[in-house]
């Protein structure tokens, strides 16, 4: 039996960790928000359910627009994109968080305020870590607050500040706050792109062959335009853009970098570039590892798609074992805003996947899929492949256990939903019925995004990795307040 | 710079033939209306213009509901659904065809017709090529149209027929008919599919646990609501469902089938069963068979995603070169109706598309796609290529090249814009700018959809080729009153 | 407490008899299809719940938009009126009818027809008194309909003509029909003009300064575009307006003319003039021949609003009574679709009248009111005005009792329904429950229309008062089929 | 010719001042938010672009729905009413202001804070005449403002207040504050009325049978839901009423009232009852004195409908002409958005008003209006009458000269456009091209609202008549910093 009202959810991703932002902003160039629009089109994975542009000329102001739904559905109409003209312009895409009781326009980014010297807007990815605390302070204080979002705290501190220009303002208010940052934001005259001290999120530079500059949360989204791509924002960089030059400030104390690994495992687009190196290679070199780590007889490697083609592909090719598309994609999902039951989840993963009932059957299939977060998508899997008659099933995970969450801008289910919370490999293999289960090592994911030979630096982990380890960079305190444990020594 | 207005169009399926329609249909479940979106949605790949849902229950009697866009972007809403209550549903979803000036909603099918002993709907798969006499006849005796579309003319032939039940009506207005036709009905106690005589178009019979049936256009769309592929329906043949019981009746001549060959190479999705042969399957054999006319040497074969990718995959298997993502599709595309200017066309790749630059730099790249229809997709992409560094290029493609129009169910633009019509493979090698080019030859076509292992036989082929060939199973009566050329002997 | 979703219908409306439709061309204008809108703007009292355009020009053929709605909510968008060019167009407002299901947009006139010699449209206002015994004789013969409305018979009859040319086939078409329609209708170059043989509905010619030709329901519509009023199109008159010509044909045998006495009593806009008379003086008269028949001691003379304010008027100048406003009407009311219960309906007249409370407190209210149909808005009136301390409540009505329905293009309800088909006149005074009731004689009205002075002929009524009398001029064949009992000789 | 796109406008009330707000509170009863949008659309008349309301419930909280357009097609959404839950609930209905470059949804009420202390929104009639100044200040401290609007001064000084309840920061942020405001506010507990110390705009109490208590604009919208009217809210009152029991503060130091005459003369409901008086008996007072003052010989007395009608009524009865409609009102004209040129506004009227032709011709009329503000709907009334075959026009305006701007809560064009700033009697006279021109006197309008047999106090006038007086009892302090001129000695 179909669900009542079939297409109420998106099966497949609901069982990902979610990145909850992308940003993106230009300088320099007619009509800026029309880029904007391009940039956060190709930005779109790292945030379906919103998106903002503000965008600045000196006729007419700051105007905004902000959106429910794709970019494509909203910023791509004559009449909307008219309304936001300029030299000038951020955005931003979201993604719901999970807690949150109904989205509101209200939420979606940019922020805007007006101060006494102009106006700014900010665009946040990221998540800071003692917003309810500053919140708590800043409404003592007067202030109002229009959202639930934790970044609008950052507007509400650069309005308090007593500093007589905008970037001297953000610094101030930057340096109040905890967590992980990658902000884009504008003044009438100024692009500004900061990252927080452990550089968490990604954000980098662009240029256009016309003089313009570009902000980024990816070197996709300068592709896209045309964009050149210059550097990464340094962690602790701020970088101030206006009359075509770039001014590089170090608003915050220096700290060894932490950038998010799953950044590379998952969040990131494959045709981005991140350190220097192709996402999508590095993908396919996790696919390589575990291959050597965790061998298996098999028929068929094959993608549980698509976050797990590249891995897939660098199994097959390592193991010699054939590659092929034993589960195909329907193109025409979309992401839809209604909470699903855990039983409806369950069930839906079959609107979005099928199964190649012809290629699998009668083989030993080995699937390949970036990462277990409920375990509810892979479960559902197993059972779609071997209801197509698969003689065996191995899953290989191109990332650890996921075991913690993420306090950092990404969205993942409280700890105890998770199944590496609360399982062992051995165990996890067990409830989700398959033949044998493996996840790449700690270290062989390290090696395969080139941190090390050796894989990970246990004393001073070369990237943030809590979702895995649980040692978190920043004390996540608002959520300590609220209850959440560290890691014991124990653990 | 960027194009005004960036996602005025879909650039990469603009470059491609285009089947127009999915059909579907369910009798015996309850809420049937609710299985036909599923299956609709599973052949949304089919048709994304437009989509239409007919129930029939004895209490509320006919309901219908058709529209504009995705199917699940309507056919979601609970208050929707609930408008289409019984045990009865058929559905279909359109392309837009490229001839028609403004898409109107009343050419949105299932097309109805309330007759003395009871009502009937129609859903329609193919094109019938003698509509315009047909209709010219009608209009004449009385009949009022309200579409501009061909099938109209199916149920107008039905209301003046003096059988006195449907079915019989339907044979009497099928038989009047011209060209290629798969066709849902429904009347208040009957499903109804019919394959034409020569079986252009497919449809397939299934059955649900609890004892319903199912008549679809592919195998995919049973798998989504759990239904068991019974077996095709035979050309020539109609079958009354009702009751339980699958009746089969042979209202025309027989003669030797001709399906339409383009079904195994673009149209059907990769997990549909044809012939008792995985799409996916034959698509990967085209690979293959390519592999073996075409080799060369070269350091990376990659798809032209998403359609080449098995035949890129048999292609690379066969040939040893290892297989990689050079190209990444962004996965928020949809499908817009403003029609773009040949020089947008050109641009718009790039919002769909982008080159892995780190895997293609310095390599020789062969790139598999489909087929190629204008050439304009295939130039931008062999730049994009190029570009990124890639050392040379080197299509392979998997149809012979698309020298004809369809008139049997597919948009196809008119002859003159065709690249084959016009150019020799060395002009086009040369159009483009590639290292190399190669089409699979027909008989390596007919090879790897399993018919035969000489290939084609001329004689009497197998399957229609048309667009290949020229030769025109069905003579296409109304277009050539408009004056177009059939190839003549000398071709 | 109000109601929980307060605003679902629309109280005191809901308690009239409603005519259905309102219909207006023009021919010979640049864009006539601004002047068929504002012309369907001022006849919007005649049909609140629909309306369509269809215009024609010779580069863009037939175009169509039809809405629901008000004409100002849908007929005044720059987008919507270019989808209309051409010097000829045609339009109809219509009201929904009481028994239908559901409204449906395929019931919304102008219909429109392709034959063989081209195209034409057509606009009805009336009833169709044996349609539905010709809808079964046509589908008989394989017309398929598209909508539920009677009026569609017209254009199928018309269809199946074997007449060369549109006006003839109209014709042979209305020849057919039975009951009451004031029609028009257009070809790709005439604008035509028919009331049937008993001039039941209205319709009137104007001419526009520059040469256009007008038809229009009511001369208010005249008024609106600047036309002047040439004369009404006669009963049983067909006019067909061409190159600034205007044809007249008699297609139909002679009869008396039937004119819908309810026009004048409340269909009708007061500005518009009928027989030569203004409807507003007509009303008013009404309310000075009621001031003779029953007058009343009293304070004051207070309409009901808006409709029973011209006869309040002549009431309070032939009694010498004072004129006040003792109810006021909120002006922000709409027309909603929900169809609300009895209970409902009751509970709503306070959300558009409230009782101007200073002024009626003490005081002996006359309250004039055009008709009673239910008399549950009356009821609700009466109470209010009782609440707000008058000391006594006299009726007035300015229309004999209704005790009959009209089948000739008027929303009634069922007979039952109606507190004059089941109560006597003092029954009705003590169900209201008011002080005195005195309705309009039928002699009385006949004099204030200017009948005669002598009032009704009663053997050869000068109008149609079937609502009043029983007498229906016109059998309603369909009606009586289904079980409707004519008066008797003893009633 | 017709305007090109009919109805972009609102001819008649486009040239009248415009009051533009309504404000409505219910605290006490189960779901408040459904007495309030009955309560705003009987006070739809002080505002009809946009209206807001927000509601409290524990187990909810404080939710929010704000729409442009009327009340009755919004607030009627069981779906959009059931996110309103609880038993205290505000709301507003706004008119847009004529200087403000498109409307915001931001800029409509209640406006809504969060403080240390709980939430609080307000809803504010009226307008604060230093209010630039306070945005500026509180900008400079840090405060981030959301909207264009005056009001939300309010919300940010009760942000910044230091007192521990939300009343108490309510009278610190009123006190700050100058101008004209009755405002309606609620936290978790209370629902709080405040009247500015002059009484500028009303704001009257109201009981509910079982307990509940209501705050609203005008008694017309305690009439629609059953309330009883208790009191008006005096001049610089603060009412907090909470579990059942209404408390009275003074924060203000007490000032003669000066409450807004022209709230008599149009923008107050004629039902509606102030200072103990029926405003429709003020209205038919005024014309009782214009008969007097402003005698003429004449055959008919005919209103401009709606709002010169109860004047009309009185001229009438007081001079013994006949009262007639000469002039019919189309009921189904709605608000617009668009500006219309001067050039449109002038043809536009005949899209709302239509002459009465019949029972013009030939007549003396005298038309009754309530105010000439540019002048131009007066002079396109004229113009109509005479078309009609008027013999004479003569304009009786149920006001004095409208020769100031109001800068206390209504929409009033600049003094420049204002035809009686710029022309005396005669002047206007003669550019209105009419027989005779009499305004009311200030010492008779102020004997008809009942002020005094003796007229106007003008050492200490009894109400606020800056717009024809030129005194205004607050200076408007934005205004002159903006370079208005207050009216000197010599004027």
């Amino acid at each position: 039996m179909p669900p009542a009202h079939p297409f109420d959810f998106d099966a497949v991703d609901a069982d990902k960790l979610h990145e909850e932002c992308g940003v993106f902003g230009v300088i320099g160039v007619t009509d800026a928000a029309n880029f904007v629009a391009l940039g956060l089109h190709a930005l779109q994975h790292r945030g379906q359910e919103a998106g903002g542009i503000v965008s600045y000329s000196p006729e007419d102001g700051f105007n905004s627009a902000r959106r429910f739904g794709y970019v494509r559905d909203n910023f791509t109409s004559v009449s909307l994109m008219e309304t936001l003209p300029g030299a000038l312009a951020i955005g931003h895409v979201r993604y719901s968080t999970a807690g949150s009781k109904g989205a509101a326009i209200r939420d979606v980014q940019p922020f805007f305020g007006e101060f006494s010297m102009g106006g700014a807007a900010i665009a946040h990815n990221g998540n800071i870590t003692n917003a309810e605390a500053l919140r708590r302070e800043l409404i003592e204080r007067g202030s109002i607050f229009q959202s639930s979002s934790d970044s609008e705290c950052i507007i509400h501190l650069m309005a308090r500040s007593l500093q007589r220009d905008i970037p001297a303002r953000m610094e101030d208010a930057l340096r109040r706050v905890e967590g992980a940052f990658s902000v884009v934001a504008m003044t009438r005259t100024k692009l500004i792109g900061v990252r927080d001290p452990l550089g968490v999120r990604p954000l980098v530079l662009g240029k256009l062959a016309d003089g313009g500059y570009v902000l980024s949360s990816e070197t996709c989204a300068l592709d896209i335009i045309g964009a050149e791509f210059v550097r990464e924002i340094e962690p602790g960089e701020m970088v101030v853009i206006s009359g075509g030059k770039v001014e590089s400030r170090r608003p915050f104390r220096a700290q060894p970098s932490k950038f998010c690994i799953f950044e590379h495992v998952y969040f990131s687009r494959p045709d981005s570039i991140i350190g220097g190196r192709s996402v999508y290679e590095t993908r396919r070199q996790i696919g390589v590892e575990l291959a050597r780590e965790a061998p298996v007889e098999a028929d068929l490697v094959c993608p549980v798609p698509d976050s797990g083609t590249p891995a897939a592909i660098g199994f097959a090719h390592e193991s010699g074992i054939p590659y092929g598309m034993g589960i195909i994609r329907n193109q025409y999902m979309g992401r839809t805003f209604i909470e699903p039951t855990e039983q409806i989840r369950n069930m839906g993963v079959r609107l979005k996947l099928n199964v190649n009932r012809a290629l699998i059957r009668g083989k030993r299939v080995i699937l390949v899929d970036d990462s277990v977060v409920r375990g509810t998508t892979s479960r559902k899997i197993k059972e779609m492949i071997l209801d197509a008659g698969a003689a065996e099933v191995h899953f290989r995970i191109a990332s650890p256990p996921t075991a913690w969450p993420c306090f950092y801008g990404v969205d993942t289910p409280q700890r105890e939903k998770l199944l590496a919370a609360t399982m062992s490999e051995d165990e996890m293999r067990e409830h989700l019925g398959v033949d044998s289960l493996k996840f790449i090592s700690l270290d062989g994911l390290y090696r395969a995004v080139g941190a090390s030979e050796q894989g990970r630096n246990n004393s001073c982990p070369q990237y943030c990795d809590a979702c895995f380890s649980g040692e978190y960079p920043v004390e996540p305190a608002d959520m300590i307040e609220k209850g959440f444990k560290l890691k014991t020594a124990a653990e």
